[in-house]
């Protein structure tokens, strides 16, 4: 039985995470913190949580927390967990955190895309990257593991073996992803107010979206060549699910047939990986942690589609993935 | 040509009276004022009005509105209307009130629902109801006119005509109602936040629900009797639109088409009612001023369904209705 | 390891109990059959259990299915089932049917609501009511449970510990319900066609549904004395999800505070019912077998609201519910 | 006072005709035809339009149709439209043919996408894209007008000006579209089934759908060069709306000042297409015939983003535009 705390409880990547810890047979939830005023039951936060767990939601220093627990989800926003994470790991706990606050390598990009100093520079660039489909080995000994974001796991996750097979170039590489709205967190705001995107889909962020980094930094890796993607991001009126359509150039003369085994061999033995030969929809992967991806190839231009829940394998579900690498539990155990 | 003014410029019932207004031959908006910082453009607010309306909003004192325009329409909060309209009526101008305020008859009542002391109660009780179907002559003379709420316009139209009749008991009758989500305003909130109502039907303000005094006293004048209904409100996830489901008891023996037949009488001559058999949606009257109803009697129990669109039937175009009354223009112009 | 057949598998409860069964861990789907031509695989009928789930779906005869399996869900419509339950029943399996079929005591009522004789009249009201709240102990040791329908459980819970304490007049119970579009089922229908019913609400089959004498039957034995409901059902544009808002007599001057004591003391040690103070909504409950209860006095009525997920709590977890009582696994397994 | 016939009145383009035209002094629907069994009033097909159009549903020859109508508006499908053309065309009526049969300047290129030869081949290549912004000219003057795809409206509009001003390449662009689900048409089918669909989004005809070579055509005539798109359609949770996002190559060095300034330029003068400065939402031009459009420099890749109303500006509106410069009203009457 592994001791668990959740840092930052009243989000949607929280309650996600809360769901699916409820049913892993090992994970016991002994903390959960936010900066909520008094100590409400979780269940005033999450209604849906009624008589499912019983815990009460408290304000605790690090220390505290990593008195108590084993494992500590940090569910923060970026800037504020780096500031708690190095004294989590000084009380020896292990920490997933969901920010974005240690996924990229390099301080200064961080600064550029973020519009901040980085609070825990000397961290940065020694932590993994969550994605055990890239990074498994690492992952299993890691104090710290950088949880993916939700789009750059939706590109990714195509992209990678195309560029590491040769299949593509990696300039000028277009991803046009599509998010439910739950992507917006769960502070009210005009652009996630009902009457105002409901009924409505539009693009924000065009060229300065946060995740670009990220996708461009693991592609290169994987590519062994700088990639730097045009990432369009769009709001769609749904509560979850991403959809990426991604197009690059081919290397060459390449049929879809060929683009298609290169995926299928690459995730023959992933257990969430599933490449298919139909247009998946968002839906084939609500509530699950599953990625669903295929291939076609559109006058000479090859084109990926995946698509995956943002809160369970953009968020909670991978971080779950990567909690049950790190303990040497099945890793498919609660999903 | 009429000149008009729009006071409370940035709410949805305003972009609903503009859009209407734009198609309206002898309607000028000349001002449109909000609390916005700056002057911004109408279409920096609203962007569906781009290239529609070329106006800016400004801040301006009831007097200074009153000296441009010939009709005010006060899209206001409660509360706040009753402390400019006497001022603009002292300029000379004609309003249509959209708030509560002058709806009630009693400020004692308004007192106890509205948790304030009414600002101008000495005008309360002489305003007429501006629901053309029951007070169209009174209409006509008016200096202001206190424009119906949606819920009670959704609820007063199947039921007055069969008090009226005698059809049905004036006590026990209940009303509930469904609403889609602009009926929330258009400042984010948690009840209004996309993934919060999305995907979900929730009843609020159970018996506590503010229009239902004003339900009470027009049916309670129709029927001769006082009228307390039970009104239960609902949540609906769709942008616009009510359906009340009411239940009554039929006085006596009442056959289903007799209830009917009683309904098409007293609408025969309405441009904006519709009686009719089948069971109509929401989605029939979006984006107009019509109502649609039908009734059935189950069990002993007379039940009505009626439907309207909350912007329109329920505000704006019962506005613009109420100002064609008001100003002697063909009563269906611009609708 | 209990080895499970599904018998109409292309429909939604059919997905919906496949997902639930996967986390069971003594549960083993050995067949699933529908009239699909060929021998599809099952992901190509529900692309959502890719990679989850490796059987291929085949047309069996109920010989042929009792040969294979211990338990039986049978998802078919009404009228169909009872036609196969026999034959599966000598083959000495145990079923558990989500149809109508054996839900209502009498052949006469089947008759007279579902438009046909019935197939299977002699074993009609010898069968147990699968509502584990009220009929747990005959479930257990039964060979054949009737599932409940998907309104009646959302009525059934909330009014029936009131009548059974004889705090609500038995007579005038007003039921109105609310349910998201995946209660129309499968196949494509104008009722159910994104662009009609989308941003709509409205009622349907008003005092005619099929779902009244089911309703009216388990309250009538609950409460020792004839009750007939008035019931209206909507459609709300939403997948999934049933709110009922009930309106009910006090007997004598009952309080809010007692209704709700009534309630939590009913369900006090109930898994899946909760009483809760607040006003549920659907989406409290989505994905889940727990059903949300609460309930007002409003101006001498009682009013109740219920909220639980029509394709889980309304067919699928219920099922898989009484199938743990049937095998003697803890209750609330795989939920 | 011009004289309309609608052909094929039962689906959404046609509703949104009417809807339209009941707004046009000078249109008069003197009959509306379709395939329905009997005579129903157009209200039992459109409930919407009940106590609008007082008017029975026939089947009448095209050379009935001719005699009574001066316009005749085909809201048909592809095949069927270009079957009944010239019989209307020989009976002195003028048609606004919403089908795609007319829009292709080469059979063979008919032949290859529709898959079925083309029933008038002679007339093919002589008949006027009826988007304004590029051929008002010759609208104005045509006995029949081929009403563009929504699709290409979408694709058309931000594309034209910088291809005919030299600012992209004209090969490699993507089209990455968002449509609404209404246009997939009324006859209820799997993909456009609300449980399926909603929240869901999905591409769909991935490089095989039949927009392609209309979008090809007009911009490979517009830039005076061949222009083959990678085009890819997706179905998003939503009523109606388009919108595309296109990626295409700079020539040389383009500032993303200039791409948008080429757009105003081009603009200018139209009615319906509006170029603004920030990311426009499909809400934006709901219910209207106005096209947003703007743009962004995406690391060297120029990025448009448009939007419109696929029942307005992607027909019908665009239909009742084509009518008033064919009949010499002015070009925004009922709009």
């Amino acid at each position: 039985m592994t001791r668990i705390a959740i840092i930052g409880a009243a989000g949607y990547t929280a309650l996600e995470l809360i769901k699916i810890l409820l049913r892993h047979p090992d994970a016991d939830i002994v903390a959960v913190t936010d900066l909520q005023e008094g100590q409400p039951h979780i269940a005033a936060i999450h209604p849906s949580l009624t008589g499912r767990l019983d815990i009460f939601v408290e304000k605790l220093s690090p220390a505290e927390v990593a008195a108590r627990a084993d494992c500590v989800f940090a569910c923060l926003p970026h800037g504020v967990s780096s500031s708690l994470v190095p004294d989590l790991l000084d009380g020896d706990t292990r920490v997933v955190d969901f920010s974005a606050d240690y996924r990229l390598n390099d301080p200064e990009v961080f600064a550029t895309w973020y519009g901040q100093k980085h609070p825990d520079p000397e961290r940065v660039g020694k932590v993994v990257y969550g994605m055990p489909e890239l990074f498994r080995d690492q992952i299993r000994e890691a104090p710290l593991v950088a949880n993916p974001g939700c789009y750059p796991t939706s590109a990714i996750l195509p992209l990678a073996p195309l560029l590491k097979a040769g299949l593509i170039e990696p300039n000028g590489i277009i991803v046009d992803a599509k998010s439910g709205v739950s992507g917006a967190g769960r502070s009210p705001k005009m652009v996630a107010h009902f009457p105002e995107c409901n009924e409505s889909i539009s693009a924000y962020n065009v060229g300065r979206h946060r995740h670009t980094p990220e996708i461009d930094q693991i592609l290169s890796t994987v590519a062994g060549a700088r990639v730097e993607v045009v990432f369009t991001p769009h709001l769609v009126p749904m509560d979850r699910g991403i959809l990426a359509t991604t197009y690059s150039a081919p290397k060459g003369d390449v049929s879809e047939e060929r683009v298609l085994q290169t995926l299928r061999d690459f995730y023959a033995d992933e257990p969430f990986v599933q490449v298919v030969d139909h247009l998946p929809g968002t839906k084939d992967t609500a509530n699950t942690n599953y990625c669903h991806i295929t291939a076609r190839v559109v006058r000479g231009r090859v084109v990926t589609i995946s698509c995956l829940d943002n809160l369970v394998r953009g968020a909670s579900g991978a971080a779950v993935q990567n909690f049950n690498l790190m303990y040497g539990y099945p890793e498919t155990t609660a999903m």
